[in-house]
């Protein structure tokens, strides 16, 4: 049995799922896996954040942040919930909190990937594990964190940046071994996935946006969704990963779905197709032809049953033809279990 | 670097597929893995078989029986195109190949899993690892062969026993730690799955089965397939091995295809909905509920879109919501990948 020290940076809804998953598989992780935790810091994004090499009681912690008691603007420290001492930084967190594992759950900078992308360096080199849901890390320094998470013997692992904790990265590097990535094609953004689906049903392209916002699951400016820069940057960190070649969301030949009028949704339906925001890379030598736009889907295509926020990835590669991968309805929770799933197979 | 001695028991389009593999990625193999092997044993089911402890030229078997130079009821080893010895049983064959990997592709018996099953437990016992693409032994000694593999410090894996070589059993044991599975649903048997498919194109029952059994996928006796038998071993493998309940295949609940008429298939097309034989079954506390039977699938199930020898199964778990595999178009290269991928995962 070892017991392994964890930070969290960021505790917001992933964050806060993560810890209720790694509660209620406390037993089971003892039991099959021979894996303890205690945690040793929390950093949250505007609540402060805490540090305790004895242990911070996540319980606590999560009642806290649940409960609304740190909306009053104290900090997650200063509640007198939990026993430990405030940092004044991100890094400073990371480094004080001696973690064995860091979870780096901020925000996501499509741009640069910074500043998660100094935490996730900084947590290396210490000799810490890093999982991560942010993709920014990912395709903006992949090799040189891969180099340092292997110089320090340790796992850089991402599983939670493209669909949500399904099996993806794991399933290339664990269950297809010896294989090689020719082609991907996929729905990744399910926001605008949603907003198809309720123009199908009559939502002017205003109404299908404001739709999403009030359920929470498009952005006050969803130029990010919309605009396929979110499918982009999920499309760059699979052929960086998947393919061994390095590509920026900038460098995805990108058109999101503005142009799709309520019009051409209904004679799509009449003839039996959809439109979905595909994504899609294939190889050429050692480049990629990388692309993210919209599409009509028959439905003898497996992407056209693809409902609302699922989503779908099929894989063509050297050793078995076609693959895909389908997920229903994710949320916070399942990108918990890829966090989670990333933990177990970096210590195990 | 390390040679792993290599012994092939059963050596048809499965068997010859894998050898194919094997050569085009031993390049890969080595840069990659370090792994480089040596062909020891070769046991065919009607040619006869050769050990060489010094190592069988692959290429030259493979041309031995693709070029039908065997066919003239001379064995393997009588062509002289190979250096070795005669073996005159399986086991003998096990036993003198000195092997470090078994890969045991002989005929499945449904009903108990022999003779294959002794040929797994005897090279277990001898300290080979077997990777397999027989569902006799999954089902019909599952839990004493992990028992056996463990004692033996070995591994016993068996990908290819379920949609041919697509990462499912890897999938949980090495992708998705720490879950549990609920429930499962899908296509897994591909000959019923293009019969159906030609009868909504107009053929009568007689005349699908007839067109499988010209293509090649269907057996002259068809009723392991129409009668949903193969499905069943394929419930009871996955049950089996990702529940860990074990189920005999005669103990799901079975229906084939016979009942359904050209006229249901008809109709249900006109509505929108396509009849496929699904497989099923559903965790009960520790018993589990099994079913193979013709079901009606609506447009907005991936499972509708499945087309002829494609398979799919949706998983429900405890930590991921509904999880789909779908493969496209499988074939014995496919299978062969799978025994490949069991290989590299049992060695590396």
């Amino acid at each position: 049995m070892t017991t392994y020290k964890l930070a969290f940076l960021g505790f917001g809804n992933v964050g806060q799922a993560l810890a209720e998953l790694l509660l209620r598989k406390e037993k089971e992780l003892a039991r099959n896996y021979n894996i303890k935790f205690s945690v040793t810091g929390i950093g949250t994004g505007s609540h402060g954040s805490v540090v305790n090499a004895d242990g911070i009681d996540l319980s606590a912690a999560l009642d806290a942040m649940r409960n609304g008691r740190t909306s009053t603007g104290l900090s997650i420290h200063d509640l007198g919930l939990l026993a430990g001492q405030p940092t004044s930084s991100a890094l400073e967190l990371i480094r004080a909190s001696q973690a064995d594992v860091l979870f780096e759950n901020t925000s996501v900078n499509h741009k640069t990937g910074q500043p998660a992308l100094d935490y996730v360096k900084t947590a290396l080199e210490l000799g810490m594990h890093v999982c991560t849901a942010n993709k920014g890390p990912v395709v903006h320094g992949y090799a040189e964190l891969q180099t340092l998470a292997k110089e320090n013997g340790v796992k850089f692992l991402h599983e939670s940046t493209v669909m949500d904790g399904a099996p993806i990265f794991s399933l290339f590097r664990e269950a297809i071994p010896a294989s090689n990535l020719l082609s991907f094609k996929g729905v990744l953004n399910s926001t605008t996935n949603l907003m198809l689906a309720r123009m199908e049903k009559g939502d002017s392209f205003d109404e299908a946006v404001k739709y999403c916002q009030e359920v929470g699951i498009a952005e006050t400016d969803p130029s990010g969704d919309v605009d396929g820069w979110d499918a982009a940057i999920k499309v760059s960190a699979l052929v960086t990963v998947l393919m061994g070649i390095p590509l920026k969301p900038q460098d995805v030949d990108r058109e999101g779905i503005r142009d799709i009028s309520p019009e051409m949704i209904a004679d799509a339906l009449k003839d039996g197709n959809r439109y979905k925001l595909t994504c899609s890379a294939e190889r050429d030598g050692d480049k990629v032809i990388a692309k993210v736009a919209p599409e009509l889907i028959p439905s003898t295509s497996p992407i056209y049953s693809v409902e609302g926020t699922s989503s779908i990835v099929e894989f063509k590669s050297d050793v078995l033809g076609d693959l895909s991968v389908v997920e229903k309805d994710p949320g916070p929770d399942t990108t918990a279990y890829g966090l989670l799933a990333d933990f177990v197979n970096a210590v195990r």
